[in-house]
């Protein structure tokens, strides 16, 4: 196998040769593309906070929404410059990456080295658990309404934003559209959580949180911690190609999320938040 | 949105009733299925270690393979009793789960806390991080060959075991075959790692590991994550229906792994170990 990094759009791919096997009757050598796939070490002011395996580009991006997903900032205000740790330099120096806190601003990271364990004694279980996970949230600003036609156009506007999904059948994309100007940005990433940290990271950067009239786009399937980063984020909707979890929908209605599904063509299911939906 | 919660073949499903919009001129209400996703709070000898969100079901598995990626354990032997925390019952106790070890081991669960970080000064990054993650595996046992008529067949058993993939379109299935008796075990869960972990969590539960000649099937793609469950468990190959990344083949590559995507009827891309194939 032979390996060369390139530099996409907006994300990496590799070359390779793979072998295709065509039934039993035949194998046959091709070349092929995959998703690149790399450690990110991501710091802050200096101390190793996370390793997250992602796909190289839009580091700064990532590292801001997943800053602000994990409550370390609240927004731009809260942050420095973010670096690269290229002081040796080298192969790997764009594998680390470090973000100091604006001026006067002390960023708290002992929260998110614990992840989210609770230190509840054992009685508190279970349901105490999402709760602890759900009060952290806020709900989103109720006047944002979105017309089907705009839904039901979302999926195949990121489609045609995904060059690197169509080379390598390996990356999720996401994407930060509004009604007025469509899809805003996309980022493509071998993993969905990183995707969609570097939208709404952009977001971060260009100091438009909280983001009410937003809608997070994915390529996949809708997890709890997806709309945890839209709420957090203060976007009105998610809207997925691909199934929600149960989870997903209840917290979606309960902050008033406008969550949809299996959005193809120009069909979509919606889970929570129908009352969003303008004729 | 109503919810009720069905217990599933090997996951679990929520009703639900959502709206169906087709194109902009109806909107109809329908009933519909979502993948249940609930956290699990894993504890070892009652210390908060981690929590996952995961489809509920397996949860014993579940955890046996976590805490066996992770390197808590390194096989049965090390195990006590695994219990839901059900001390005060209610509805969230199977919630939280406890792994209690055998007799006379102790299980060191701090490397598990603080994650995959290094230590290490802000000069080595990036390669090494790379070469951290990788210094920790293990090749494969050499001996175990395939079939193609055996890893082209994978896909379709799989798919055949996915009964909830069928109801919800929201479920990650992963599967451990071997050539003489196929498909072993069959899991799914939202979480792909956790679908990935409650197979060989079975494995490390019927004391099967280290299973040379194990084939390890994903209904996803295949990143790094995944070849490094399946080289920590000795598996022989890792089949995946869609794409791996870059460095998905790379490692699987250095140990010896045979690593096959797109893998859908009867073809299939050989990415590593193509010397593992038969005729």
């Amino acid at each position: 196998m032979t390996m060369t990094a390139k530099l996409g759009r907006s994300a990496q791919v590799a070359a390779v040769d793979a072998w295709r096997s065509q039934g039993i009757a035949t194998l046959q050598r091709h070349p092929d593309e995959l998703a690149m796939e790399e450690p990110l070490e991501i710091r802050v002011a200096g101390e190793p906070l996370a390793v997250t395996m992602r796909t190289p580009g839009h580091d700064h991006e990532l590292v801001a929404g997943f800053l602000l997903a994990e409550g370390v900032i609240q927004s731009r205000a809260d942050l420095g410059a973010i670096r690269h740790c290229a002081r040796l330099g080298g192969e790997g120096a764009h594998n680390t990456i470090d973000a100091l806190p604006a001026p006067g601003v002390v960023l708290e990271v002992e929260a998110t080295r614990r992840g989210t364990l609770t230190t509840s004694a054992c009685g508190m279980c279970g349901r105490r658990l999402i709760d602890d996970l759900i009060e952290r949230l806020r709900p989103t600003a109720a006047a944002a309404r979105f017309s089907r036609s705009f839904i039901a156009g979302l999926s195949s506007e990121l489609r045609k934003q995904q060059p690197s999904f169509e080379r390598t059948g390996g990356l999720h994309a996401a994407g930060i559209a509004f009604a007025d100007v469509g899809l805003r940005v996309v980022r493509e990433d071998v993993g969905r959580h990183n995707a969609v940290d570097k939208v709404i990271g952009r977001l971060v950067l260009d100091g438009l949180l909280p983001s009410a009239g937003g809608v997070l786009m994915v390529s996949g399937r809708t997890s709890f911690e997806i709309v945890q980063k839209a709420l957090g984020a203060g976007l009105s909707a998610v809207v997925g190609v691909s199934a929600p979890s149960s989870l997903a929908a209840s917290t979606a209605a309960r902050f008033g999320l406008l969550l949809c599904g299996f959005a193809r063509g120009e069909a979509f299911n919606v889970y929570a938040g129908a009352e969003r939906l303008l004729e």
